[in-house]
Parts: structure tokens; sequence; C-alpha cells
């Protein structure tokens, strides 16, 4: 009765219909799992977010997830599968119940067991970010994080910062890691003290803390570059509390896609990592490996940053004696 | 053994932690198949738009459907359900491939045949979008199209339209239904002809042939409101080519979510729908009658609108002498 209810056997048409007719009548269903255990395929790929393992971390609530899981919906549909998106954490049964024919993973950190228990059950993972020390992943998509970073150090000096602070993450997932030895190797060569405050970037109200914190020290930067979101709202936020003006007293830059951004009092640079492009991407190399396909684009894909400049991070120049316009009087 | 692995039935501790390692080394991974035959309930919710029936549309393009499928994953996450975006079609075996605990289907077309079948199975069924006819869903979020439709129709009349047109969609979904019957009616009410064009509304290209034929027609509207998100682009562009000025000899307001048209020549009046409001909702109440939760909110639920109101739909007042700037050499 399954191959002539599935349209597949050697069953002639005739029989065929009148099978289906029947098991309509007694409300025969298919059983997807039924269906699943047979096929060994499922048209189902899943996307998470691994980084803060069995933290809560609504990660769809940040721009640059829920731009990067809308384009791989997108890319997912187009080619006839559909996206799960997962929990974050593996705890959740959720994992168990659903047949994946592969998995994209974002940021994920370094010894991921999400990532190594879905390489070891044979599946293929892409993930987003480049995977730290030896984790097996069929394919990555990333930025190049340190030339981003050095690029909005440069910015910032260029601008006229002396002392440049960071905001970054407690986690060990590349974006992280990259970043911040970026910036402590810009440090260096350029000889001055680091100045940063870490947190766990899952939590929001971590991020105000370890903003307002930065703001505090002795050694307070007149430049800051935040590695996440809401950092830019945050060191305003700070900022005000402290009396300092931006970019005046404090220049800015912070990694976001969000368009809050361009109308923040004043308006703060931001540096977008093109979350559709990436997510795209990600899905393509995806659904090639679950397909067997050779794919003529690279496993390794690196996608440009734009550094979207804005108030924050320009310095006015030095003022000069500017004419009054004359007053009728004067004429 | 199976029970040994999953953590349940009676198994003392040490037999299931060696089970368990047996298992490990031989290599033996729990069927996530199997266990959904078994416990019957997968975590699994799914999303996926029907209006279109097999016409291929991939829905996250628009900007309305991206921002109602991430309140939804959100909702989702934040109670432990992975979401599953599915394609519209029920031609792809991946809905076959799934065991979902419910599913939500945005704008379904009366007789939708995905909804006639998941509710044939016993599956909650929540639509965004009142059902039309007697489509038997669990329970459905939507707006007072109605209302919102007047009250667009009443705005450009007060701005001072005489004749107002509707860009409007083919399908059989309540949203466009009840927009086209409140317009029509308010025609009949105010003793206007109705002047529209309709066209399949996943089709873009037919969009903008839609836009130009309705600015070509000798008894051209002097104001008009499009149903969908990329009428606004469009029926600009047709006033261009007819010469036409928004809003001095055109007014348009458009139904959208998309932050373009804060930015647009001119800003272009947009009704939000607030489609964040409504993912949320329809989740929690997919979720509510998959547990069996007496739900303290009603299985109808009705969102309000927003009219944001720019440029495009705001008639300069009539012009009054203004005195030009003196120059210096009349002071």
């Amino acid at each position: 009765m399954s191959d002539a209810l599935n349209g597949k056997g050697r069953l002639p048409d005739a029989t065929r219909r009148h099978v289906r007719e029947v098991a309509d009548r007694l409300g025969y269903r298919p059983s997807a799992a039924a269906r699943t255990l047979r096929t060994g395929k499922s048209g189902l790929i899943g996307l998470t977010v691994t980084t803060y393992g069995d933290e809560p971390f609504t990660f769809t609530e940040f721009a640059y997830f829920a731009e990067m899981a809308r384009a791989a919906t997108s890319a997912a549909l187009a080619r006839g599968y559909a996206l799960v998106i997962l929990p974050a954490t593996s705890r959740h049964d959720v994992w168990s119940n659903v047949a994946l024919d592969g998995t994209v993973v974002i940021d994920p950190s370094d010894q991921d067991p999400v990532v190594s228990e879905l390489v070891r059950q044979g599946l293929p993972v892409v993930s987003d970010g480049r995977p730290a020390g030896s984790l097996p992943v069929t394919a990555w998509v990333d930025n190049d994080h340190e030339a981003a970073v050095l690029g909005i150090l440069d910015h910032l000096a260029d601008a006229g910062a002396r002392r440049i602070g960071l905001l970054t993450g407690t986690t060990t997932d590349t974006y992280t890691h990259l970043s911040t030895t970026a910036y402590l190797r810009w440090c260096e060569r350029v000889g001055q003290d680091p100045v940063y405050e870490a947190y766990p970037a899952h939590d929001p109200c971590a991020g105000a803390v370890a903003a307002d914190r930065l703001l505090a020290r002795p050694d307070r930067p007149d430049a800051v570059y935040g590695l996440f979101d809401p950092n830019g709202t945050d060191l305003l936020a700070a900022a005000r509390r402290y009396g300092l003006r931006v970019p005046d007293d404090l220049l800015l830059v912070c990694c976001s896609e969000s368009t809050v951004y361009a109308n923040t009092e004043p308006p703060i640079t931001t540096l977008s990592l093109k979350p559709r492009r990436i997510g795209t991407a990600v899905v393509q190399l995806l659904i090639d490996a679950i397909e067997g396909v050779e794919s003529d684009q690279p496993v390794e894909q690196v996608i440009p940053t734009e550094l979207i400049v804005r108030t924050s991070s320009e310095r006015r120049p030095p003022r000069t004696t500017v004419s009054p316009p004359r007053s009728p009087e004067e004429g």
C-alpha cells in the first residue's frame, strides 16, 4: 500500500488509484517519520547558534542573526528545502526529534559539542564563522575579521583617537577571538596599552554594564569599538552619564546590522558583516554537500565587510574663523 | 537499549551508562524518526504561506513575511520549539518528511488544500489572516482590514483626492478580499466609480505592469492605494513615466513594512500591519493549542494597524505669498 500512495514501485496505475481511494476513505495518512526512516532524506536543513551553549539566547532578536536567517530561509526555499530554526542548546529534545539532512551552525565555539555530534553522525555541517581549532566542518563562510578590526582602528586613529578601547565577548568563537587578538596586536604595534572589557554577549544587561565600566576607568579611552549589536546604544548611554560628547570627547564604532544607528543622536559608525550574503552562501554550500554537487565555489568563502562611516567617528576639523553672514546693515 | 539511551525507563543507572558506552562504540545513534513515531510529539511547528498555491513564491523576500517569520521564530525558540519554514507549495515532499506538532499558515485562500489536509490530520492550525469561508482553523490573528482601508480612503479624500484608485490582487485570501470589498463599498457610499487593477501579487513584474496600467487609464485616478509591498515604488516609477508629480498630481499610499519608503523621493505613506505582533501572537496560540493550555487570550485576535503618514499623501496647502529673503543690496 505504501508504494501505491507514494506513486513509486511497480503497481499498475488503476491499482494505485484504487488503493489511494481506499486509504483516503479509511483516513490513512502517510507517516512522515516512517517515510524518513525509509528514504533517509528529509528535505530539512537546520540552523542554529551554538556559541552560548545552554545559556538562554533568542538569537533572532539580534539584527545580524535575523538578517542571516532570513537570507538562509530564502535560499533554502528556493532550492525546495525547509529551514528548521533550532533552539541554541543541545539540551532540547527537538534536536533528536527532527531528521535533518544537514545543519548550518553560526559562530561555533571551539570543541563545540553540537557540531562534534552532528559530524560524528555523518551529517554535513556548514559554519557561519571559520571553525576554531580542529572542528571538522564540511565548509565555512566568514568575513576577514582581523582586516576589518585593523581597518576600524586605523580609521579611529586617523580621526584623532589616542587611546582606543574595545568592548568584546568572553566566548571562544572565532569572531570574538580573532577580533580581540587583532586589537591586541594593533595595540602592541602602535605602542598603546590595551583598554578593554569582556562580557558574555548573549546577555544585554552585561553589555550595558561593560560599556559603563569601560568609560569609568581611570585610563578612559577616547574612542571605542564594540563587537556586538547593542554596544553602540550602550556606549552612547554611558557617555551621557559621564558627560562625554560623541564624537568630540569620544569616538564610537560598533559592529551592527541595525538601521537604528543611522538615526541615533549622533548617528553611529557601524561595521556591516553582510549577513544576507553569508546566509545565502552557507545554505548553498550545505545543499551542495547534501546533494553531492561538485561546487564551483570554494568550501571556504570570505565575504567582504563594509564600514558605514557616520558622525560618531568623524572628529570635526579644528575650528577656523568663519565669516558670519553679512547683515543688511553692513550692505 | 532505546530506554537506556533516552534516559527513560527503569534501568539502573550503571546499566544505562554501560549500554550507552557500548552504543557509542558501535556508532549507534538514536533515530529521530523512530523516536517521533514512539512519542507522537516532535517539538516542531511549521510556518508557510499558502496563498499562491503551487506558484513559485519565496515569501521571505517580502518585508511583511520576513518580519512576521522573525517574530514567530523568536516566540517558538522562547518556548523551546523549533520553527520549520516550509515551501509554500504542498507539492514538496518535505511536507510529508517532517512530523509537525502544528502549523502557522499565512493568508490561506478559501478552501486552502494545505489547511484542509492539516486539519484532517488532526493537527492544530493557526492562521495569520481570518479564514475565508468555512476553513476550520484552530485560531486566527488578523488586522481589521476593512477599517484600515476606510481610514486610508478618508485620509486621501481629506488630502483632496477626487478619484481614488486601488492596486489589488487576484487571490482569494481574506486580506485581498476584505480590502477590495471595503474599497468598493466606500466608492459606492461616496458616489465614485471604482478604478482598480488586480494582479497576481506573488509576481513583481505583474505589479509594475498593473501600476502602469492604472495610471494609463483615461479615468486616471488622482490618488492610489496599493495593497502590496512593492506597489509604492512601482507607482512612483509609473507616475514619473506619465509626468505626474507626487503628491501634487497624484497622492500615494501603500501597505508595506519596508523602511525604504521613508527615503523614497518623495517619502511614501505606508500602512503597517504590525507583523511582529502577529508573528508572536500566532505562535503563542499555536503552542497553547498543542500543549492543551487553557488560553487567557481569545482564539481570534485583532491587532491594530498603523498609518505612517509621509509626504506622498499630504497635498501641499495652496501657495501663499512668501517674501524672499532680503539681499544685502536691499539693506
